[in-house]
């Protein structure tokens, strides 16, 4: 019997521990696995932050730096025999807005990409709109961005939970299929 | 058999889809879809938003702006063959404190009028107190404000989710009637 | 039949209703209630607030004030005829920061003495992270200190609860145990 792929959206603050749910839930999966990372280092701190995370995910990881060419990125990576890890999207949006790219069309590709893939996906983001409205007019449009990438994704992907506090909440749970 | 009335809340961040979801609902429901703007076109820019989600809304719905009375405004609005959509109470609690009133009483006035509504209410508001707290001695009481009015509507109301990225997620579920 | 003790942990932003449904949960069990305070009173204002808050709980309620050492509090306090409510969390944590102590080893510390505590223990805790990334870097620090208490208390208490405009949303409901 062959199973339709299933992509996973993990939503969350910061610090609710939703890059480790995502590298959890990848890591219970068979398959090689791919971390696809839209951090740039642009000082050394960074790097070095960076060069922390990668050695914290250990040796059965690979990681990929993209800050921009997600959609591609993940054609060119996806194979029946891995599993891709995007972290994460609100990054992606913010570094989309600094190079002048359309977000909107930016994410209608991304999702064609997903959906095309060969092998599971797990994206990572950020929910930055629960706030009071920022002084600050580039913030408040970021944050609209951010938020269209949210929704435009949660419709497109067939899992995507909420993190509160390092626990999973479904918000939109995978079918049961029987099998 | 008459069945009692059901009103809606609908919570959620900016950009979390709250408005579409609260149109959607409504528009399943029969009636005259009345949709009850807290907006106040103050210049030319605000003018052409509302003006754009007006055209958006199609033509089953008409349009009432009133910024600070709307427990009258539902009151006389609301009828067995009309949908009352109520959006936003975050920017009606915000009128509210700028015209110095009371939002305390002003919220007992509109749980009161959608109470004796006679056709269903439903009312969309923003959460905004999931950020750090702010600065602005005005925002933090905003936040309260805006926070006390949520809670408020929420008791009384039957039916209240909160949104996120598009995903509605039930916080009080409508009670099975066997109807 | 001896059964294992249960604590909860209330999370919620501003204005959510997450300190009165601790206090419910906590009126609710029998025994002596007692309040675990992290505010402190540095002004006039904060010492009228306390003081009002303080008559709103109640002669059922006692009263200990303790910005920093909630652990050995909690150890001191609690016996099998007490219930102990600690409001909040995030302000020991902001508290924590400003004595220049170890949030992390303080964290451990408090979970420790809360799986060891002799009654009930409900801990309050604010959500900080799901607004826009604060310019200010002490914001940002204490955003992801605050982030990082949620989780580990989040992982080691039983029962967890998100607060949104007064209505809990369980995170990680108590196991049924068939008693």
């Amino acid at each position: 019997m062959i199973r339709p792929l299933s992509h996973l959206l993990v939503l969350g603050g910061a610090r609710s521990g939703k890059s480790r749910y995502a590298q959890i839930r990848a890591e219970v999966l068979t398959g090689q696995l791919i971390y696809l990372a839209t951090a740039q280092a642009f000082d050394q701190e960074m790097r070095e932050r960076i060069a922390l995370h990668r050695s914290d995910r250990g040796t059965r990881w690979s990681t990929v730096e993209e800050p921009l060419e997600l959609a591609e990125t993940i054609t060119k990576c996806s194979t029946p025999e891995t599993v891709v890890l995007v972290d994460c999207l609100t990054l992606w949006t913010s570094n989309l807005m600094l190079a002048e790219r359309d977000t909107v069309a930016a994410t209608e590709g991304l999702l064609r990409a997903v959906s095309g893939a060969r092998g599971p996906v797990i994206l990572v983001a950020n929910e930055v709109g629960l706030g009071i409205v920022p002084d600050n007019a580039l913030a408040r449009q970021f944050r609209d961005a951010a938020g269209r990438v949210n929704q435009e994704m949660a419709a497109g992907i067939d899992e995507v939970v909420m993190m509160f506090a390092g626990l999973p909440l479904a918000l939109k749970p995978k079918r049961m299929t029987g099998d």
